[in-house]
């Protein structure tokens, strides 16, 4: 079957390999779309800060490059391995990529998006979204309803990581929120955000193109931080109060520190991006106003659960910021999505 | 009367003035113990940077320079003003000294603690507790049980800064936690932690001093991190699952970063010291275990009520980190303090 595979820094192929077999407890799929985001980036242009070995298997999956790229993949389920019924032939499923350890004191407490020892389908594992077929455990299956598309199966990954974000947060309906950047993640977020009944949204993104992909997906309070005096924008559009959560989408330290400053009293800003550099903090901006800087990463099941369920009300559209390439485009893409000239590409694998 | 007032930079005096008279809902103390903290400090070394204004009234209080200091301080009520029936004269009380605006965002969520306007008695505003007596409105009155005496009584506003920040991180018995800082707010911290159940509580101070200190009330875990592996330690005591909540009661960007490497995944550093300097915080050290930083401020009047309930129920002790001056050694006292030389000073105004 076709695939395409990382073999080092900057080589990614696509070649033909063997399609694999589901083991016991798992499943064959077909797949359909496959989701390229900052990580696979990471892995094409600097694997080793993308946490890749080539020396030792990594110790859950026993995997080592070359790798099946794609851990953003939706497709059908096309074979079952013995023992599974949790799932049909037929039906077609979202990916959980994750493999956890169970014992750490992440997994102890059910935060398995942060196992010490985590991996992804598709990044150390034996296989991946973008190539025709993949086997993964039958436990790590979510079926996409009738009115969720494969095209927006893929996306459940990207969106169930802001989800988890807005869920962190613990924002409730009627309190405001600012989110800072409006790529993919940002545009999550905001979907979230709507999702949950949060009506008073303003974003923040210095980018053109950035500002339109979100105002057409309908957001409508889309500030320039270039531009326009953002502090005046949020206190006049949340009675001179300061948003109650602010979420970093964007991945600059002039982001988070910004954001500090929008909160109300007691707000929180959440981190959701992933920094290259460190950021300068005064810890009294946080005691003055008993503000918080929080952390998130990745995603539960319960989220992409409540990422399908959000889908298949309406509260999703891929129009405007997805655009789609077939399995030879990958390499094109990732230079592309490198440079900004593309929001979010996906993978036509065995689609 | 006798009183020790601020005039202006390195300038407090020990003068006569005229006693107060309680106006309308108001009450009048015979001061007895006030105590000396790092606010203090700062008013006197640096008024400008304390918020001091030499020029404008402040615009709750409407008070300037020349000011009573003491804003942690205990008394007996001797005069009661119009209206008040909520104290009786002979009650043993401690102040909750926060003047607030009431209408600013902070103070329409209830935490006035961090009021846009806030003011403290005995910094900006009509008298302080260095002095004979003061008066105060009848509302800002905690009455001490008969087992918690006045000495304890000027302690209870320090500890409930301590007692806040424990509160607002929601830790809860059976959890652990780290101490780093083994100042009065640290201490304070340690004997929250205690009347919360919480068992696990490793403390960390390079000061021998202060070690002595805190082990003095009690701690048995208390390392020096210029000499031990703090992180191995914590370690230890954690079963290898690191802390749920880190307190930085030591205000310097170091405390804060290493704390966050002691965090269990999803744990909170909780800062409730002052910074005078921005620190180099890497978001991604955040994001990969979910954790956060959260500050905090002041106290809230349920805070007071708490403490004074767990000073009567036996909490507390003052041995070992309080001392003693007379009102004449205030000076001295605040030139000690900032150079490390004392722990605690109760001034003993009327006493
Ligand atoms: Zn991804
Ligand atoms: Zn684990
Ligand atoms: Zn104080
Ligand atoms: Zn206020």
């Amino acid at each position: 079957m076709k695939a395409a595979r990382f073999h080092a820094k900057e080589d990614v192929r696509i070649e033909d390999i063997e399609e694999p077999t589901p083991g016991p407890g798992e499943v064959k799929i077909r797949n359909a779309y496959s989701g390229i985001c900052g990580s696979d980036l990471h892995i094409y242009f600097a694997p080793e800060s993308a946490g890749i070995s080539f020396d030792e298997p990594h110790p859950l999956t026993g995997s080592l490059p070359p790798q099946v790229l794609g851990h953003e993949f939706s497709g059908t389920v096309v074979e079952l391995g013995e023992g599974v019924d949790s799932v049909q032939v037929g039906d077609r499923v979202a990916v959980w990529p994750i493999y956890y350890c169970g014992e750490c004191p992440a997994c102890e407490k059910g935060m398995v998006n942060v196992c010490r020892m985590i991996s992804f389908h598709g990044v150390m594992s034996n296989g991946g979204g973008m190539a025709e077929y993949t086997t993964v455990p039958a436990s790590k299956l979510h079926v996409l309803p009738d009115d969720v598309d494969l095209r927006m199966g893929a996306l459940v990954e990207p969106m169930a990581v802001a989800w988890h974000a807005v869920e962190r947060s613990g924002i409730e309906a009627g309190q405001t929120a600012l989110v800072a950047g409006a790529g993919p993640i940002g545009i999550g977020v905001w979907f979230a955000l709507r999702a949950r009944g949060v009506e008073t949204v303003i974003v923040s993104e210095p980018s053109a193109e950035r500002r339109a992909a979100i105002e057409g997906v309908g957001a409508t309070t889309v500030v320039n931080p270039a531009e326009e005096d953002l502090t005046a924008r949020v206190q006049a559009e949340t009675g001179g109060r300061g948003v109650d959560v602010a979420f970093d989408a964007a991945g600059v330290g002039v982001a988070v520190t910004s954001a500090l400053g929008e909160l109300t009293p007691g707000g929180e800003v959440v981190v959701v991006a992933i920094h290259e550099r460190p950021l300068e903090l005064m810890p009294t901006q946080l005691v003055m106003s008993e503000t918080a800087i929080r952390g998130t990463l990745g995603y539960l099941q319960s989220d992409f659960d409540a990422v399908i369920q959000a889908m298949s009300s309406g509260g999703y559209t891929s129009e405007g910021w997805v655009s789609e390439v077939p399995l030879e485009g990958v390499v094109e893409a990732m230079i592309d999505l490198r440079a900004g000239k593309r929001m979010k590409v996906l993978v036509r694998a065995g689609a």
